[in-house]
């Protein structure tokens, strides 16, 4: 079940680089980012980047306690590459956790600033918890990594709405690519191997991330076009061994034009590392 | 598997009067409470009834977007009874979608404003959406009410530090009251029904305090004691028809003291009407 570790760390990756932040001189709780173009899906840069971005602010802020245990984000309106600030308000600075908010924000063309997004944390440090482990959940079952599809065969025209694929090495289980030849299977289920492109391992930041970086369920579910995020959360459970991330999306419930997307995260020492849920729109045809 | 619908209601709900807000005079955006003892579990209010205040609050201020879609609350000290104040900051008013957030404070007795949650949440209007329902979810398969174990049977000791079981009208699936016998059946699953013991239908502010009524899923594992809640999200998926609300609590993953708590809740007309999931502390012995 287990497959051999991803190829050795090349120093900052390409992760690291696009959810950078540097704190603004003079401006407590404020940190500047630059939101990079190659992140993009759909109309904007993608969600669980931004969440990425956001936690690694509060992680800087919240030092000692510098590992998301549960984060949420609320999305305003769509990031666009270029600069962005974030905000910070700590709320509680305990022995053991911190709460804080942050908030993405933009400048428009004319002036004005925009919230892209409002997120509320709680830190930790994750090596510090005590090591039990008592779970009932079991890991996706999946096919080998050389026998999934890679993302590098997605169609042409989702690669070109897509640029973030080029950031991920992606191996989707062949039961969930049908929609790719329009026969989706119809259950709602997307889930495959994860890693970044450029070998850098995972930590619990790049968790952020990548329970937001498969395809939406609804593509499974016979549904072209975009889910737009309004609400993601995500508990970090566990630090991630190195190596291959296996990720499985699923969803449930469609209801008056909403669904919510599950996803689990297991690393390759068979640990479960995190679980997220998003509310998100139904696509409109 | 539909039981008869709940008594008819009778004016205000005790559960309305528990989670009263009143707009303060000239300070927009802020509402005063009481917190009232008799929504006590352990050693502080429910924090299902704080977040139902929290969200009644946000509900009066992002009009006419009454509805919270999806809530998230931090809980960041103890609540006590006594007064209260939610202090709301609007971060969008959309066309069909509000964001805000909402903070409630307690003054100590040395004079000290106490924050007790942080709330972050998207409001729509339930009633607004499009009819379609395609979901692959099942309710959850209980006995009928009158097969199930009363909360009025609970043992005394725990009834002495769980007043708001007064307030419902609980029971529990049998092969989920083990614990109370010292044969706790180890699945990490609790459910039941649900009404207000006062006979008030439910709505969708009530949803936010019923996914969390319930025993702790910890009791079912053989783990007693409390276990504090540190973050909850809750998404209202459809209003509440009258009656009846079927409640499943599920744990998974207990890892480094920390457990997820998932809750659904089902509606008498068959409707999934609630998906919560909460991060917990799993109780110290």
């Amino acid at each position: 079940m287990t497959p051999s570790s991803a190829p050795p760390q090349a120093g900052q990756s390409e992760f690291d680089r696009g959810t950078a932040v540097t704190a603004v001189p003079a401006a407590p709780g404020r940190y500047a980012a630059q939101l990079h173009g190659g992140w993009r899906i759909g109309g904007g840069i993608n969600g669980g980047l931004l969440l990425a971005l956001a936690g690694r602010a509060l992680s800087a802020e919240l030092r000692p306690h510098r590992d998301p245990f549960s984060i949420t984000a609320h999305y305003l309106s769509a990031s666009l590459p270029g600069p962005a600030e974030i905000r910070t308000e700590v709320l509680k600075r305990g022995r053991t956790l911190s709460t804080a908010t942050a908030a993405v924000v933009q400048t428009d063309q004319a002036g004005s600033e925009r919230e892209r997004l409002r997120a509320l944390a709680t830190y930790g440090e994750l090596d510090a918890l005590d090591g039990e482990v008592r779970t009932t959940a079991e890991p996706p079952r999946l096919p080998a990594p050389e026998q999934c599809i890679s993302s590098t065969h997605a169609p042409a025209e989702f690669r070109a709405r897509a640029d973030l694929l080029e950031r991920l090495d992606l191996r989707l289980d062949p039961s969930c690519v049908g929609w790719a030849l329009g026969r989706p299977s119809g259950r709602g289920v997307i889930q495959g191997w994860l890693r970044l492109a450029d070998g850098h391992e995972p930590d619990p930041l790049m968790l952020l991330f990548a329970v937001d970086a498969l395809p939406p369920t609804t593509f499974d579910r016979g549904l072209p076009g975009w889910t737009p995020t309004l609400e993601l959360t995500v508990h970090v459970r566990a630090r991630p061994a190195k190596g291959w991330l296996r990720v499985r999306h699923e969803t449930k419930n469609h209801a008056g034009g909403l669904l919510e997307e599950d996803a689990v995260i297991w690393d390759e020492s068979g640990r479960l590392v995190a679980q997220s849920r998003q509310l998100a729109k139904t696509p409109t045809p």
